[in-house]
């Protein structure tokens, strides 16, 4: 029997387009075994025609603007590796849904921001929409949750899910050192942006959280409902006590199934040293998912690279080349639930918080009357020698409390005279 | 559009199959919203009918003889746990597969045995194989190698296949207990069998780790050419030793690929604690993987019971019920590569050895003489204490060493008078 093969437009051929290229030249004869046809590039879109990238592109129809790939005849499918959730990598999406052909992106910002339209798109044409690289690189975390894990009711989700952020942490944990001084070296090293806030103010992994969130969940994504801190306020000096009360910390992005719905959020944890996720280092990225037949499951593996994120760009073109699909978000727009978001002022939990204090008597009543007089109850506190008139950290750790109570508790500890700096505040998470 | 239901006759209601009528029956609007259609129990086949099995049966179609499933009109997809590589469960799957009807099963000696044989019957009728329940439990890694993995090249797998064993290994360790005594234990706990040796014996992991090295390499299943060790020689002593060390003893599958092909085995290893795989205990399991281009993927989970070996077995109902199926192997037959075994002999890394000796004079000597005349290298050496004229331990820990040479090295070490015992040997592995 003769299979036609399948013919690929790429829309974007950097780092990530470039390995797309890579792994279909490298591996062709095993694709098109698993495929059971070949996979061939027949088209793509990029700025600069003439940049080496290590594989022929003569024989191969180029496309100015993006947008026409979608209507390219010699285009079954289009992969999309703009990025950004507008244009050009919007209308290209777009187009190629509303045209019938199936779509395969890593583009996370664009599924969490247009996930809802997309997949109305993708039911309307009845095109597929694959997108395995959009989370944590090469690790098949989306086919775990759509399809590995489907006979689940999933509980809990979390993970480590941006890389530069992970990186940022282990650095400063393994050296002892502050985190602009490890953010530089990281920029010097290509693992942080010449811009970094997407990373480290959290707003990538929580592009992530949402498309796994919904998945997980089996309701539309909802990117706005994610709380998001990053990590610029983790100090070494956070590290160190972390150290010393047996967690690390990390950058989680949790999400979590309560009595009230969904609740969603990316921020600092401190976990325990024992924990999975905590031994979690460097640039990996890894999920946890707790379901209510299959118990906990996780998974690690490298959350970005050309490498990593090629092998899930490829996977998702085999499955389509054997006319394995699934519906965006695992199930029929019609189907999934409408279960609300819970806001982060109902979240509770346990809390490390350190301040920076006058050594002077009284202080430490201050801040436990503080604390008792906003219902908040303690674990235990550290400090450490003495500095009679200067500053000196002290860290509490509080028993579960309600997110609220604690705004209403760290309002009254920022106005004690002796209490000198913004408290830091990281909450405890078991991993 | 209506969709028909899936209608499953399941064989076999033991503890699995009692998890397989749970999920199906708890969390039925779920998998029906996943499945695209309701997926529902029509026939059983099982051999106590009176049994509470907490689902009502009193609509479902019951068969004395399993292998009748295959032919009841009213069964689209047989669901095979009765386990066993012989009859009835193989005369049950053949018929299915023959008759054209996919079969969804957790058997991983049946797939192990007599993987080859069931491909030709698939592909012959066009009827799928779906086995995700076979290996670790609730853990997706057959689809991961399958489909999630499938753009790479795979290096090495290297898994934690038998959550007793490993329950087994953490006691010991944890507790400083002997093997005779945790192994007691575990029987009590329902975690080993009254005969514990197909577990213990690594027979059940090779099982598991033949199917997982025919998936990673694409080639027939070769369970003979597995090489197996279990873990009845591993005593309180070398777990002491391992810590000392920097390891903790694991039982691995491990598989390969060398310039000589494909190297498979099962047995005890001194594994970094620093390893992720080490951190693997109790009744978990883990796979770690290494493609080409993704790099180092690990998965972690529970690796046997009834909820996540039923969350593997419905999320094969799901897909089917989907119309998403793989070839067998991952690909055609007629796809997969001949590379060849490696025999064990072939094989080459450092070695740990315990040696028991009468503490005298001119004992290290000898055995020092022994290794080098078998062109052994010794990295290391440990011994604590004397006892002249008593038994005592020494360890020693070799360079790079092929199987071969540290045989012959063995022959001569346990021909020396000063050498009481056999001695312990337990290879090193990375992780």
């Amino acid at each position: 029997m003769h299979q036609p093969h399948l013919r690929v437009g790429i829309a974007g051929l950097g780092t990530v387009g470039g390995g797309v290229l890579r792994v279909l030249h490298d591996n062709a004869e095993l694709v098109a075994a698993r495929a059971g046809r070949p996979v061939v590039v027949s088209a793509v879109s990029a700025r600069d025609r003439t940049r080496d990238r290590g594989v022929k592109l003569d024989a191969v129809r180029w496309h100015d603007d993006p947008a026409s790939l979608a209507a390219d005849d010699a285009v079954d499918v289009v992969v999309e590796l703009i990025g950004g959730s507008d244009d050009p990598a919007q209308e290209l999406v777009f187009a190629a849904l509303r045209a019938g052909k199936p779509v395969v992106t890593a583009n996370k910002a664009l599924l969490a921001r247009h996930g809802v339209a997309l997949a109305a798109a993708a039911e309307q044409s009845g095109a597929s929409l694959s997108f395995e690289a959009s989370v944590a690189g090469g690790i098949p975390i989306i086919k775990t949750l759509r399809e590995g894990l489907a006979a689940n009711r999933i509980r809990r989700i979390a993970g480590i899910l941006n890389g530069t952020c992970n990186f940022i942490l282990t650095s400063m944990r393994e050296r002892g050192r502050e985190f602009a001084d490890v953010l530089a070296e990281a920029q010097k090293l290509g693992y942080a942006e010449a811009d970094p806030s997407f990373d480290i103010d959290g707003v990538d992994a929580a592009h992530k959280l949402a498309i796994l969130a919904a998945l997980a969940f089996g309701r539309p994504v909802r990117f706005d409902d994610v709380h998001i801190e990053g990590i610029r306020g983790v100090s070494a000096l956070d590290i160190a006590f972390a150290r010393e009360l047996g967690y690390r910390i990390k950058l989680l992005g949790i999400a979590r199934r309560t009595e009230a719905g969904i609740e969603s959020r990316v921020h600092p944890c401190m976990v325990p040293e024992t924990a999975s996720l905590a031994r979690v280092d460097g640039v990996y990225n890894a999920v946890v998912a707790e379901g209510d037949f299959v118990g906990r499951v996780m998974l690690e593996g490298r959350g970005a690279g050309a490498g990593p994120t090629a092998s899930a760009v490829v996977a998702d073109l085999i499955d389509l080349a054997r006319g394995r699909t699934v519906p965006v978000w695992g199930a029929a727009s019609a189907s999934l639930s409408d279960l609300p978001s819970v806001p982060m002022s109902d979240y509770a939990g346990a809390y490390y918080l350190r301040l920076m204090v006058l050594d002077r008597p009284g202080v430490i009543a201050d801040v436990a009357g503080a604390l008792r007089d906003s219902g908040v109850s303690l674990e235990s506190m550290l400090q450490h020698g003495r500095a009679p008139g200067e500053a000196v950290p002290i860290v509490l750790v509080t028993h579960e409390t309600r997110e609220s109570q604690m705004r209403l508790a760290l309002d009254r500890i920022e106005r004690l005279d002796s209490v000198l700096e913004r408290p830091s505040v990281i909450r405890i998470e078991h991993g």
